[in-house]
């Protein structure tokens, strides 16, 4: 017999039919005469409840069916007399595939910290919550691809090794194959990077925007989908050393363009994980976080709030609250401005546009006032900045001044500069990161516990 | 008005409707009354044909369109007077956005060969060949999440960066933040790794797998879909450094349910191409390989041979064919051996089992002979080796002793063990490396012409 998953069995189609369960045990409870095991195989968050006559099962093999133990079940599939459940397998048979022992087990009955399953990631994709988690991350994932492939756009698979240094969006991670303690040097003294593999120094992407430019400039919509690095000592909730980022980039579109898409495309992530996560939602809106389902349904529900920085500012100086750090046009918001202006000015998600120029990459466009730059962030409550993006400065002369300017090393950028000698065209995009997106939908508090293994500073296990 | 996009215009739904193109020139043709301009934008390798009449527009304007350049036209869909085309766009307006020098654009009409347009990566997209290439990468990777997602399997991101260096499956690539000039050191003289980032020693993973297994083994059916490193000297058209994998893994699955899931998915994937990627793979077909569609069209059509890595041998060792390397049981199988079993023997895709243990990796189900492991291989026309994978080990005492007879730290795999020694259950996967597709489904030659920025020895420009 071929096992059906648990999520199908609790549809109850194949009612009065036997049927092969495989799972593991959560719970086990009962009497001498009766035993309740619920099973689940991580289909769903739900389980199954085995009803298991102890007469039928000699004593001593229902033993090993304890928490954590992997067992197969062959049974009919009933309605169920009890409470919290629809359907139940009365069992014919049970095979204990895999034991686990009640002493050393550790996710038994009780709960566990998020610290302490942090610890035993390699288990903890079984509990409730980790398996709820981990449903929303594969059916966002899903949803991304979807949207962009219901749309035109194509995905693009940009490099994770970079010879570039030049992607400005934060500190770098080495890769190499020269061997560190005894590395090939030049006659001067110097690292010889012509020996490493690549024949030259290289890194791990922090953003796959600029190959991403070259892809929209030829295919004409396009996303990227892929992991970035950051080499921060950042020990915060909020941030990781490696973690998925989402970017689309569209040719012929401007700021406002990219605006539409940027809200349409959030908009469309939470319908989706509201139409298809039911259950794991409930559960995690249950057990954490009240407010959960409430603030997805009110982003879906509300336009977001589009101003400009400028704008942003003068509500900021005005505010009746106290601030940490002061405000001025020329500062970059920090988390407690943003907060402030979503959650308490204008109670929704907020599109702040045309920031100051010296506190923007050198890639967006520059506005008439030469001030400010045609850059946009999408802060959401809770979160902050969720999307970073731009149109980008299609103007070859501007743009070579600017990396002028900034000092930047032109000579690395020579191929992203001839985008703009060639057939250059209006055109922008953004950065979706998509654990943010992650603890958005989930309402976890920890962006550690939103990704299978995280990566953080001296944290590498698995 | 909106842009519409090339795929668009070409169904003619707009016909006798005015429109809003935006696209790149290919080619400029006519006479001094009238010219015929084709535009592409990429949403499809096929153009549009633009005709200016040259007294509308003063011929001084006109001659900034040249091959490269990027326009937008406004102007009336019509039926096509000419060959080749259903409909043409009748031009009321044009407007240069971006100048393509006719001396410096290096892509003008004539053919350019693939090592040429290697060294334009950023430029390379705006061709036919490349266009058609991505658009089909696309495809295929939405094909993937699409059969995945449609049969209950979770999309799970695997760690890039990781502590261990028991993946297995090859030469790794270190990823440092320390000095390499100048690192720290320990008492005795050794690199002191806990100052590195993550406080230890760290690589590029080579394999998703044993962490996919940790999830299949909560959440059931899983598979990843992400970057994996090789740092091997391979300068072939078959290696990359940086590549892309897809690696499912099913628990509750043995090596014929995993034998059934490779052939299923391959199937899935070339039915897709056939049905999704038409013109493009016309294009491919005509241009590049003349049995391209054939060559799809058969794997759909007919079943993979399946026979033992044993039986294998007895039929290389009775060829007439003359082989470079000697076949003797117990040796690995040379491209040239698999493919005379798949081009000259069996004349379709093979998928052999059961390798003797020592030419394959430690979490490899051992079979009951004490020789073999659950092993597969599927094989196919031109490529060889597409898909590897195998039915697991999961008996903690067997795995535990493999290791140590390898000669593998033990200590490192301790989560991976775990896996044993809590609710182990049989399971299987495998890994199916995604250029190597592209390769197979393009009828491209060349593995460097399938990733948009490929990273081999001595490269990783853009």
């Amino acid at each position: 017999m071929k096992r059906t998953k648990v999520a199908e069995l609790l549809q109850g189609t194949a009612l009065g039919q036997d049927v092969l369960l495989k799972g593991w045990v959560r719970t086990k409870r009962g009497n001498k005469f009766v035993n309740f095991i619920a099973v689940n195989d991580g289909s769903t968050i739900n389980t199954i409840q085995v009803v298991a006559d102890v007469q039928q099962f000699n004593e001593e093999s229902l033993k090993d069916i304890t928490t954590g133990a992997c067992i197969a079940v062959t049974g009919t599939l009933v309605e169920s007399q009890g409470k919290g459940q629809s359907v139940e397998i009365q069992a014919k048979n049970i095979e204990v595939l895999g034991l686990a022992d009640v002493e050393t087990y550790p996710l038994q009955k009780k709960g566990h910290s998020l610290e302490f399953l942090r610890e035993i990631a390699h288990l903890r994709p079984r509990t409730n919550t980790f398996g709820a988690v981990f449903r929303i991350r594969h059916a966002m994932s899903y949803a991304v691809h979807k949207f962009f492939n219901d749309k035109g756009f194509f995905y693009v698979q940009t490099p994770i090794i970079t010879g570039s240094d030049a992607e400005g969006a934060g500190q770098m991670f080495r890769v190499t194959t020269l061997d560190v303690a005894n590395p090939p040097k030049t006659e001067t003294g110097e690292i010889d990077f012509t020996q490493d593999f690549f024949g030259k120094s290289t890194n791990l992407t922090v953003s796959g925007q600029l190959e991403g430019e070259v892809a929209a400039m030829a295919l004409g919509e396009i996303y990227t989908f892929g992991p970035t690095f950051r080499a921060e000592n950042s020990n915060t909730t909020r941030h990781l050393a490696e973690f998925w980022m989402i970017e689309p980039e569209m040719a012929f579109s401007d700021l406002t363009d990219n605006m539409d898409l940027a809200e349409e495309f959030l908009k469309y992530l939470v319908m989706y994980a509201l139409n298809n996560c039911k259950d794991d939602l409930q559960f995690l809106n249950d057990m954490y976080d009240k407010e959960l389902l409430n603030r997805l349904n009110f982003v879906v529900t509300n336009s977001f709030e589009r101003l400009e920085y400028t704008q942003a500012v003068e509500i900021l100086k005005t505010a009746k609250q106290k601030f940490e750090f002061p405000v001025e046009w020329g500062t970059d918001l920090q988390s407690e401005h943003e907060r402030y202006l979503v959650e308490k000015h204008f109670k929704k998600p907020v599109i702040l546009t045309n920031y100051p120029k010296h506190i923007k990459a050198f890639y967006m466009k520059q506005n008439e006032d030469g001030k400010t730059v045609r850059a946009m962030d999408v802060l959401f409550p809770g979160i902050g900045e969720i999307i970073g993006g731009s149109q980008r400065e299609e103007n070859y002369e501007k743009l070579s001044a600017r990396i002028k300017e900034m000092g930047i090393h032109e000579e690395e950028l020579w191929w992203y500069l001839e985008l703009r000698k060639f057939g250059t065209a209006p055109h922008a995009g953004f950065g979706l990161g998509f654990e943010r997106l992650i603890l958005f939908i989930t309402g976890m508090g920890n962006i550690r516990d939103v990704i299978p293994f995280p990566r953080f500073p001296k944290s590498a296990e698995f």
